[in-house]
């Protein structure tokens, strides 16, 4: 059985917090380890341009998500890690792309008509009020990014599923037209990782401004989890850990049997500020030592250049004679 | 004062006809031979895919295309001359003006405009029935085309006016976002080429099957125009050179003296089949030495494409760098 190709696309306008890391960075990492897989990482910053216009913060976000993942272990022998942007033929399926979607498919994504309900909502006469083109038309460079690389397995969230299925529809059409050419790519839902829970309780999100930060300072990393909120029981009085924001972040890092000791602990009336001084020192012992690789590396950003330079020689070696290949059933290649 | 950039694309999907020929490329390429202006010539073959799933099609009027234009005198040491799809950063400069053109702009594009209607006057109740993304948004990939090279001028139908309007609309937000970068094209309409009649006296034009090959053989050249319709008066009977097609096409490749000459042989009476043998022998007197070469270069693949390659590597000259400008000032550049 051939290897399964998976695909993850990271939106450079961020900078990793703790709640990506272990949603997200950490299995990711894990699962690209696996040596049934072809694992292709990469630096969405096409897509960082539909709701940034912000050039130091797309800079930025892009050198703490590189300086993240190999960090944290990113193999990039074994990986393909790569800037979109430096891949031209991305863009290039995706106006080939462009001219085997219909429009009708993109009316109906789920991020557009969110936005018409908005302008609408708001009193608004026109929906598409302040929409910009690459937001209504992205799930098509989305299914570039995929069928690029015949990427097979996609991990998404559940409100990624359709811009699955949008390049799978893309991509049947392609093939009926032109011949087999791009696997449908199939979204990967993994219900086994957890949530991870911010200061406040919700899912921890930059859009909730709840986050813990993933590699600022052990300070900052203390300072953050010292305002997880939590009710106001005195230490001796027994605590439910039951939807307890302090508890589930504990267990996204601990062992099963630390977890089972942490119930008791609970149970028996740990003091709050006990408990998240345990969760600190779980959390920052994992952490430490990728923190100050991080930090290394974020001063070495002629070696981090240097890494996305040689994957994008690697993805190139695919894209290149693959959308040749592609040219060349369109008649749009050597006469 | 330093040259105006003149930029001209030909959608390849169709083989020139003498329409073509008089109301588009000899005066284009005349105009080229201006030292005040720096020529781009280039195949539209991305827009071709928007309308045409035949690779072979696309292909066939690629390569009749280049033969036409280089048969009939193209410089290409003078003019920088194309493939659109050998030039990656046109798509790359398209996704960045995806993200800063409106979604509204392109809802009032003609074409797309005029695609809706018609699926309502068929009865449809989805407007968008049958319409592809490439109709919707190839204005972004026509100012993509026109802003990679600062293109100043741009010789365009009446219909296609409201393109150069909207790429200088997506332009100014660029430059207004991100500093100054794209020239702000003009739309050229030279009133004074004449639109040159087809065989049933309406606008030459493939859509309405009345076309006169350009470069077929000279026998199908004249059997082309002896299908020319008119009127049915005899030898001898004075005729109207004033709405007529045989006269106006002859007008289009005559001398003002020979134009004179031949309004005294109309109101004298010349016979229908003596007038359309002096068309045939004005036009194959000016096209047999095109033709000639014409035919060699069709049957000289390997040049045509060795030219493209060489306008390719030209044109990309200004392109690359270009866009790694336009990176720079986005946060997409190196980090």
């Amino acid at each position: 059985m051939s290897k399964q190709t998976v695909l993850t696309g990271i939106t450079t306008t961020g900078i990793p917090h703790l709640g990506n890391y272990a949603g997200a960075i950490k299995p990711a990492i894990k699962a690209s380890l696996s040596s049934d897989v072809n694992s292709f990482f990469f630096l969405a910053d096409y897509h960082a341009l539909i709701k940034c216009k912000d050039p130091a913060r797309i800079t930025q976000s892009s050198k703490a998500i590189a300086a993240t993942w190999l960090a944290l272990g990113l193999d990039t022998d074994n990986v393909t890690f790569y800037r979109q942007s430096d891949i031209p033929e991305i863009t290039q399926l995706s106006w080939v792309l462009t001219c085997n979607a219909s429009k009708g498919l993109m009316n109906r994504a789920h991020a557009y008509k969110a936005a018409v309900q908005d302008n609408l909502d708001g009193g608004e006469q026109d929906g598409d009020k302040g929409v910009n083109m690459g937001l209504f038309s992205y799930p098509i460079l989305m299914a570039a990014d995929m069928l690029m690389f015949n990427a097979n397995k996609v991990p998404v969230g559940k409100d990624q599923i359709q811009h699955i299925e949008m390049a799978r529809d893309i991509a049947g059409r392609f093939n009926h037209h032109f011949g087999e050419t791009f696997a449908l790519p199939e979204a990967v839902i993994d219900d086994s990782t957890k949530i991870l829970p911010g200061l406040d309780g919700r899912k921890m999100s930059k859009s909730y401004d709840n986050t813990i930060p993933l590699f600022d300072t052990e300070k900052k990393l203390k300072k953050a989890i010292n305002k997880i909120v939590t009710n106001s029981l005195e230490p001796g009085e027994p605590k439910d850990f039951n939807d307890c924001a302090v508890f589930d972040i504990y267990c996204a890092f601990a062992s099963q049997s630390d977890i089972e000791a942490m119930k008791v602990k609970f149970t028996e009336g740990i003091g709050w500020g006990f408990a998240k001084k345990e969760l600190f020192e779980l959390i920052n012992e994992e952490l430490k030592g990728p923190r100050e690789e991080y930090n290394r590396l974020m001063l070495d950003t002629a070696h981090l250049e240097s890494v996305l330079q040689k994957g994008a020689v690697k993805a190139r070696a695919h894209s290149e004679p693959f959308m040749q290949e592609i040219r060349k059933k369109l008649g749009l290649g050597c006469l």
